[in-house]
């Protein structure tokens, strides 16, 4: 049965949360129409009207994952309130570690989406872009401590940041997988003796 | 039609080489019976033989990374001969960045696999072992560097391992979705800096 029109926007919302919770517990190897229909107790054939593949579903899910990480909150960023250069960087840095439950769900997912993303040359092309996006912010970051003197010259600033973005991220995987041995506090620590590392270099 | 006794153990290593080749194209999401019975010109009903589940599939496929990833070449540890301190800690980093098409190819299907792996408690366990060992063995590199003047004391050397690796995981996963910017050269020259950072701290 096709849902009526004002239905549809607030069942588009369902199958989004539905989605996201069901990639928080199983990542993307547990994404199918069967289990996001069971997490919103409705049939696959009402699923398959929203997404008529998998390829589909796929798409739709990173969708989520992009919306839901343009709106995640950015907690060390808001007591940084209008800081610039180092203070900036690592409250940019901080944001993206698994500090809370809230963000180790996020981080999971968005660490499940690279297997589906790599085997696909689109959506790798939109993976990298993100990243590289979130290079350029921390590149202007980098600059900016540069002129504040907090960080040394010489290397390239683009290498800074790719460095920084590259710690957090194995960070994060880090975390992922063993996060008695990777509490918030040891996070925290190891980052910011990662940056005291390229104060001195 | 079940294989008679003596073909079994080579059919094993075909199934073996067909489960990578698909891994390496298509990751672990697109790592199905019928793919893998398609790379071998093979049933999949032959397949369902040594598989039953897709589960015994998943397992088998992360014995097979393992294997490959405990036979992969080292050239830098071979160049770095029977270095200690910083130079082995060097080669070991060196030897895990995507720095040849093989590297890249094995790195690619070992960060398709955290999906999986993230999804289901034992494998994650599995997992964390995996890289526990590997920070375990690091803390040793990081230890004899001390002993040599190479690096400075004072950080737990647990924290240097763990700080090291994560820098290295992530600059994987960097170069994965964005060759171009990571070619082999600015790999090694990141991780230069990086450890040049350590040693000054």
């Amino acid at each position: 049965m096709t849902p009526a029109r004002g239905d549809h926007d607030a069942r588009r919302a369902d199958v989004s949360r539905a989605v996201w919770r069901v990639l928080a517990e199983r990542g993307f190897e547990g994404l199918t129409l069967r289990a996001v229909a069971a997490e919103m107790g409705a049939s696959t054939g009402l699923l398959t009207h929203y997404f008529p593949s998998k390829r589909a579903l796929l798409k739709h899910a990173l969708d989520v994952l992009d919306r839901q990480s343009a709106e995640r909150p950015r907690p060390a960023e808001e007591r940084a309130g209008g800081a610039v250069g180092l203070a900036m960087l690592r409250a940019v840095l901080l944001d993206i570690l698994p500090l809370t439950p809230q963000s180790a769900a996020g981080n999971r997912i968005w660490v499940s989406s690279w297997d589906v993303a790599l085997a696909d040359p689109d959506l790798a092309a939109e993976h990298a872009e993100r990243y590289r996006a979130a290079r350029r912010r921390m590149t202007g970051h980098v600059e900016d401590a540069r002129r504040l003197g907090e960080l040394p010259a010489g290397r390239p600033a683009e290498d800074v940041a790719a460095a920084a973005q590259s710690f957090v991220l194995g960070l994060v995987v880090q975390a992922l997988f063993a996060p008695a041995e990777f509490p918030a506090e040891r996070q925290t620590a190891l980052l910011d003796a990662y940056l005291a590392g390229i104060a001195a270099a």
